[in-house]
């Protein structure tokens, strides 16, 4: 198992938590109390950090909410205030591209942001993750069924095989991509069936669960299906904009709190 | 057609040129000569837009050559720099994400950057994709046949229907994905055979194609197969890197020319 596997179950057993929070800071919605403050999206990172450490397994920034606003400082700022309390982060950046150039993205996101896992796309084949792969200390979440409406457009195809296509990835990423055992996958937590059929194909794999809050996975059917290898399940816009009022920290404990305890119940 | 495939036509028209020069500018690699200016690697692609704009359709900066080392200033001083020569700019960064993460990579290219059009990868789906789509005048260059090594661990499988994923991609692009008229697709140059197959399913489709210079494929046979739409294509390293010592720009713009120029004894 790599370090960051072992570092990350080592976390969900200290905060009994399974949760991941998606640091997707729009600076749109930052309450108006910070308005005044010289970075908001930090100064609402940090509260919201401050305030759920205790409670997570796991924050994963999306990267695209911070490189459409040149916030590149924010984030890695985010990452830094995040590992200082002791809390793994998942840089989510789903970069995929031929091999001289993922070596590139590979520095961009373990180098300049020091992400301890990322999140990749496997389409471009498996040279164009191995520079991702060759770092062993690292997590690599695959993306294999994702959470979104069109998700099954082409990761459903039926291949001639008898296979879906995310099937295919499952299996591939389990027995010919993880060779230094660092790769997870990453399974949208809104289709409860094919987690259960991805976890049958992977046997004890890691799965990052995208999907709980906005996006309304059911958590009792998740957990069902997910439960046979280690998990984070992910709320992003659920907890962080659970208040858009100057009560918006506790309210983010509150809606935190509230869906580790419900994953719990179905542990 | 889009707004930028009617410039893209006039650029090509202009310069008699189908070559698109990838600006994947790597800081190990700059000539020692410029080793002392302020910013070497922009003081780099200028010297290179410089000796070789008169001679390309576009320009094609791959971002993690810049995301890597924080310099997103290099990128778009030099996205602006080709601009303001009439040279039209397309942005490689192969990004995919749900819609709302999506939206925000499409600020982070168009608006941030100021690119004229990207590459996008369809893994997710079209909501995935939609964003991007919705910018009418741009391109959208959507991944379908890759020229990497292990481009055809995903894009070759066979599906149940009896079509390869690729060509699976490549006819919803085509049918489904095009509503806006302004979306291309990529199309590895190292596979002269796939790029047939996938003009014939396709029509007057735009294709970039690369895959020419370093990655060494056959100019003449990608234009056997790729003529019958508009056509990109990229040599990056087989130009940028034409010379390490202080004659770069010189080599650079003689390889270019070359390039150009085999390319056109098959038009």
């Amino acid at each position: 198992m790599s370090p960051f596997f072992e570092k990350l179950q080592q976390r969900r057993l200290k905060t009994d938590s399974f949760l991941c929070i998606g640091l997707d800071t729009d600076p749109s919605r930052i309450p108006q109390i910070l308005a005044n403050d010289p970075d908001p999206s930090f100064s609402f990172n940090r509260e919201i950090i401050d305030a759920t450490h205790d409670l997570v397994a796991c924050y994963k920034p999306q990267i695209a909410y911070y490189s459409a606003f040149g916030a590149e400082d924010t984030l890695l700022a985010t990452i830094e205030y995040a590992e200082k309390l002791g809390v793994p982060v998942l840089l989510d950046a789903k970069r995929g591209d031929i091999g001289s150039t993922a070596d590139m993205y590979a520095k961009e996101l373990f180098e300049r942001f020091r992400a301890d896992a990322v999140t990749i796309n496997p389409y471009m084949g498996l040279d164009a993750m191995q520079p991702f792969l060759d770092y062993q200390d690292k997590g690599i979440y695959i993306l294999c069924r994702t959470s979104n409406p069109g998700g099954g457009d082409i990761q459903n195809l039926m291949l001639e095989s008898g296979q879906t296509l995310y099937e295919h990835v499952a299996e591939q990423a389990a027995v010919e991509w993880n060779a230094n055992h660092n790769v997870a996958l990453v399974v949208g937590a809104t289709r409860p069936e094919e987690i259960g059929r991805i976890r049958s194909l992977v046997g004890e794999m890691e799965f990052l669960l995208p999907g709980v809050g906005a996006q309304g996975a059911d958590i009792g059917q998740l957990m069902e299906n997910g439960q046979g290898g280690g998990l984070l399940i992910n709320s992003s816009r659920g907890v962080i904009y659970a208040s858009a009022q100057s009560d918006f920290a506790a309210a983010a404990r509150q809606a935190a709190d509230q869906t580790r305890l419900t994953i719990n119940r179905y542990r």
